[in-house]
């Protein structure tokens, strides 16, 4: 509780821009946000595929300054933007499988939009605060586990190549002290938001899905491998913890679940919280996904938890259970 | 001897391909590639400010099949290119100075155009051995001299961060089977055809240029720094090397020159092979180009000089005398 006053002392009344604030980690960050008394700006041009929707904010959105621009076309907002306190930068493509399909259009969204934007923001607002939303794809395949921030970077897919220029972006411009960054590199986010009919938004996505309808759950192999889901209010609470560390001595950090599961354990699990109609069967690797498929994953959270204070709170059975349940409540508003 | 036996029997008759093969080291390669019996198809537009000059291949011109296009555009030459038996890919944005001042420019010229290029390639004409010229530069400030392959990959410009992203292109191309790349980090490559006039050239070409002219050599700094400049026919034998090696165990090598000098030392032997005329200086760092400079670098070559053979021959005492002379003899005629 103590952490949660602090936090609520230091963004109150400040000017907080979140890129891609419309999507499911966005907007989920956005209205945490709002409850901080933060001014939020978000930036969003709900490009389709990218899982933004103005739904999300519900009756809040009018709480927000919504653009409803691309972050490429920042130069269109810069006179705003020169005002940002604290930038969170979520906008981008996120599925995997479409970056193999249409490379080009991933490599506009994650690497070309993010140097056009940071080119206007390192004008406007040379030093701000940013928070960048990486991803765990950059490590590709894992070579033990749990995975820490050195492990090689070795993307197996289009999206972790570009989500990685970005990265670099951010960290390259903090050494040349145009830019105050960190980079959050997440693991599979669930929670309420999360995008079901966007394709290629995960398994998670594809699991509660199944759930809701009552269908079966199918697991891509024999489901053994190893995923540490992380629910989207432990990833929000990281992103403000970033947001307010004084200068961290590291820039980059893994966001991880409490625990590590088989997805087989991930998919019984979700089966439970929705009841007894729901069903789980193991099919074949899809050669699409399996082309990209990075094997087991854990990530080592020792650094966020040493430097930003940060655990994750909420284990997966609790998390999906709630997370059903939200959707239960909400999906016929939606 | 025995190796060049080897090589001149492999590359014999073989459709060869040089990308930016009318640049400073592509044209260089290309020479040796004919000197080898390759049949060699150049692709290099001689974009503005990136070394391509068709006086590089003198009279040898003829003897390449020149395609004067972006590779961006490989979607024009696909037929030709389905025929391709190694891809030497060196087309690309050189400057650091100029990436800093024109990233949008840098990002298309070294990870735009890459992506365009390898996604023709890969349709055409997959699992082809590609060898693509990358920079130390990816490395940033060494954490520790000698550098090897596992070194943080943290650039300070963005050419690094592009040249970075194209590198990632072709491993994970390897990695799903699609590409048979293997990638060379190069160091400061001098010799003949070095360029003396495009600006950003790196400071080999302007302590050239200056001897040449017989003018004074300035050294930023306190010409302490270390590097480990390296002959531009040491460069090409690596990439032969690289071409014919059957399935090297690992994809990425260092390429370093086969000793780390001071730039002061440089500088003095540069003047010491022009001349008495010629005076060495040192002048304060230019503050645009110490907000990317990497401070001392010396490449470990110790993984190419395991798993290719290749070992630099050219002392720099020597190779920066043969440069100068050769300059002297074809610069009236260039």
């Amino acid at each position: 509780m103590g952490d949660l006053v602090l936090v609520n002392r230091s963004l109150t009344g400040r000017r907080v821009w979140v890129t891609g604030g419309l999507g499911f980690i966005g907007s989920n960050l956005a209205l945490r946000l709002l409850e901080l008394g933060a001014e939020v700006t978000i930036v969003d041009p709900c490009v389709e595929g990218c899982g933004g929707n103005p739904a999300n904010l519900g009756p809040h959105l009018a709480r927000c300054r919504i653009i409803s621009r691309d972050i490429a076309d920042a130069e269109d907002f810069a006179a705003e933007l020169a005002a940002a306190d604290v930038v969170f930068n979520l906008a981008g493509e996120i599925s995997h499988a479409r970056s193999q399909r249409e490379p080009m259009r991933d490599l506009e969204l994650n690497t070309i939009a993010q140097l056009r934007f940071l080119q206007v923001l390192t004008r406007v607002r040379p030093g701000v605060r940013i928070i960048y939303a990486g991803t765990r794809q950059v490590y590709g395949r894992a070579r033990s586990l749990p995975v820490n921030e050195d492990h090689p970077i070795r993307p197996t897919d289009f999206n972790g190549v570009h989500k990685r220029a970005a990265e670099n972006y951010h960290l390259m411009l903090t050494r040349m002290g145009l830019l105050d960054a960190v980079v959050l590199r997440l693991t599979n986010t669930y929670g309420p938001r999360l995008s079901l009919d966007a394709p290629g938004q995960g398994f998670l996505s594809v699991f509660l899905k199944r759930a809701l309808l009552g269908e079966r759950i199918e697991v891509f192999g024999d489901g053994s491998q190893l995923r540490d889901p992380v629910h989207v209010d432990d990833v929000t609470d990281a992103f403000i913890r970033a947001a307010l560390a004084e200068s961290p001595p590291e820039r980059v950090f893994n966001v991880g679940g409490p625990e590590a599961l088989s997805l087989k354990e991930i998919a019984r699990l979700t089966a439970l919280a929705a009841g007894p109609t729901v069903n789980i069967t193991c099919r074949q690797f899809p050669a699409d996904h399996l082309a990209f498929d990075i094997g087991s994953y854990q990530a080592d959270t020792t650094r966020i938890r040493t430097l930003l204070g940060w655990i994750p709170r909420i284990g997966f059975a609790a998390g999906i259970r709630a997370t059903l349940k939200w959707f239960e409540e909400h999906l016929a508003a939606r």
